[in-house]
């Protein structure tokens, strides 16, 4: 499949050094591609990875590139925040790796909501947690026929992030935003398209090509008046999301160190230690 | 059909006493549910009704539910506010019945928006004007496909209440709803659905078997984390809500007291006695 | 077919003297309908035309109707902005030249948010830019099959107007929104409809005839109920309205000043004299 700006999963694209250790980055036909490279962890987002996305957007932000493309090596999109994050204690105890938590996915959603260029996601196949939510912080969402979108937070104790407490509901009504976001049911693909979160759905067979032609035309728009209609459109709502990042961060911090949450997760690790 | 924590349209729920004149109100398997209960009369809502829904509300809150589901009994949800609360003039005359009836109105609407925990619909049957609008402030919205979702405002030289002048247009577009709220369109369930203002939609003949073995299974999750994550949902827009509904009140209050609404109640009225 | 208040193209309709140029204005029925009268030119807006259409909403916010209703003459519905605008440079020169436009787009797009009554569009046939935006400040939008809806703000190098950067992520998503407002995405009237920007699509044999059909059923119900309706739904978000109508146009005239623009505009003249 012609997968056009998009690096190979098993190969360090040219011109990008060996700058990031968990992602893929390169830049051709004008758009930049940041690419979850942790393909035998389906992607899960480590300390690590939020920091090298982080950064990987502040170098979009500024290139010359004219989109910035989203997507993950391997069968998967990205299954969420890698769970191992919360077996790290540092010398703070379990306080302070909630506030550091915290503070880190704070500054994570909020690369995503400053960040000044069309950003599209290309999801490549099933997405979990934090990389669902925060497909609300898309301009374009594309998705293989294989995708599924799942948000599984209150069967972790946990509560939504990503804005997705604001978002979900205004895209699709609260009436299907809390099914999601509070009784964890799996959109697939088709039903994500339909309630907002997706753009355009895609066969899995002819994804990658169809995608990227598009994407590639796209690129060819005057750069400016994109980035500009794009950075319109976001500041009608940029300050709302930014206090919604905030209050959200902050529950979930409190959420962290719940009973509730840590028996949760410690659940998750003894059914994981029985396989 | 397994009914689960609601109880029957006849009979006294085991433990509720009998507080309430106009509700059957019972706790089972972690869910309160609030059934209307005068099916002869469509459960129209009287004063008294709006006064016990708010008082039933204020003790669900309280209670150790995790969740709190509203229906009604027999074959309808809920045919409105009942037209016989307009022949009822106080002392102080149609403009102190109008003041009165925008204080109760604002009380009820406000009753919903402050609600603390989810709040689940089970629409058993058509749905008219208050209780159809109100279901913009439900996290869960289930309905038989016998459903219908009617506001007949105008009809009535009236003018939209419980949020849905700013809920409706938020989830299905002004074009929308527009046609809902100012033209008296009834929906079916699946266009109520499709427009957001239902979750899904069930057979009638599996309705409440197949909804209450979701809900049940719903209440075993984590309460804290189902609870605060609708509160964190609501609290984005709880200030704009108690706003609309004030401004709302205010109006229709105005309406009540209008030649257009004095006019097409008493044809109402007029029309009913010629039966 | 009945058009009901809608004056036939080719006539001057009674009553109305010669009040516009641009616009065949008619009142019947209850209902003020605006045409928008060049269909050669497919009823592209002209500087003249604006100012019109701007008189002609003054008019029917203080008339006697009911609904008023907006259509074009012939198979258009409206080519959006007449491009030869940009040739008439003023004694000021391009820098006036854009500034009295946005300064009258300003004002064009303050008399829709507005308007204090029903706002009915009347999609005869294809709609482009401008025309499509607005849609979003229409109370209904009934479509004939034949429509389509195009906003190509970037291949001209330009941005949204019509409070498009807000309503239509409000209404349809923002990854919906986005290949609408930046990547060109020309909508069918069924996938606008599905987006939430039309009402209702109908059969172009009969679409008008059941269109006026219906207009004139909603003419008849209680004048005050609708307008004081109309007018809640709209207060909730008027002032925000303002806000981004303001800032669409001081970055729609940045836009015009812009090197993508002009050379977009000259590129445009330059085809079509090769024809």
């Amino acid at each position: 499949a012609a997968e056009g700006g998009s690096a190979q999963a098993a190969a360090q694209p040219a011109g990008s050094g060996s700058a990031y250790e968990t992602l893929l980055v390169s830049t051709e036909d004008d758009i930049t591609t940041i690419k979850m490279n942790r393909p035998t962890k389906y992607n899960a987002i480590t300390t690590e990875m939020y920091s090298e996305i982080i950064r990987a957007l502040e170098q979009a932000a500024k290139d010359q590139s004219v989109l910035t493309v989203f997507t993950g090596a391997g069968d998967y999109y990205c299954s969420g925040n890698d769970l191992t994050n919360f077996t790290r204690i540092p010398e703070g105890g379990i306080q302070q790796m909630a506030r550091d938590g915290g503070e880190l996915l704070r500054k994570y959603i909020k690369a995503y909501i400053d960040f000044p260029k069309p950003l599209v996601a290309v999801v490549n196949g099933p997405a979990v947690g934090v990389s669902v939510t925060v497909l609300g912080l898309f301009d374009l969402v594309y998705a293989t026929e294989r995708a599924t979108f799942h948000t599984p937070f209150s069967l972790l104790g946990q509560s939504p992030e990503g804005c997705s407490s604001y978002t979900f509901p205004k895209m699709m009504g609260v009436a299907k935003a809390s099914e999601v976001l509070l009784f964890n049911q799996k959109l697939t693909a088709a039903q994500a398209c339909q309630q907002g979160l997706v753009t355009e759905v895609f066969p899995d067979s002819s994804f990658q090509a169809e995608v990227w032609t598009r994407l590639k035309a796209y690129a060819k728009l005057p750069p400016n008046s994109l980035a500009l209609s794009k950075q319109l459109i976001r500041s009608v709502e940029r300050q709302k999301l930014h206090e919604v990042n905030d209050a959200e961060v902050e529950r979930l911090v409190e959420r962290w160190l719940s009973d509730e949450c840590m028996n949760a997760v410690m659940g998750f690790f003894q059914s994981k230690a029985k396989l």
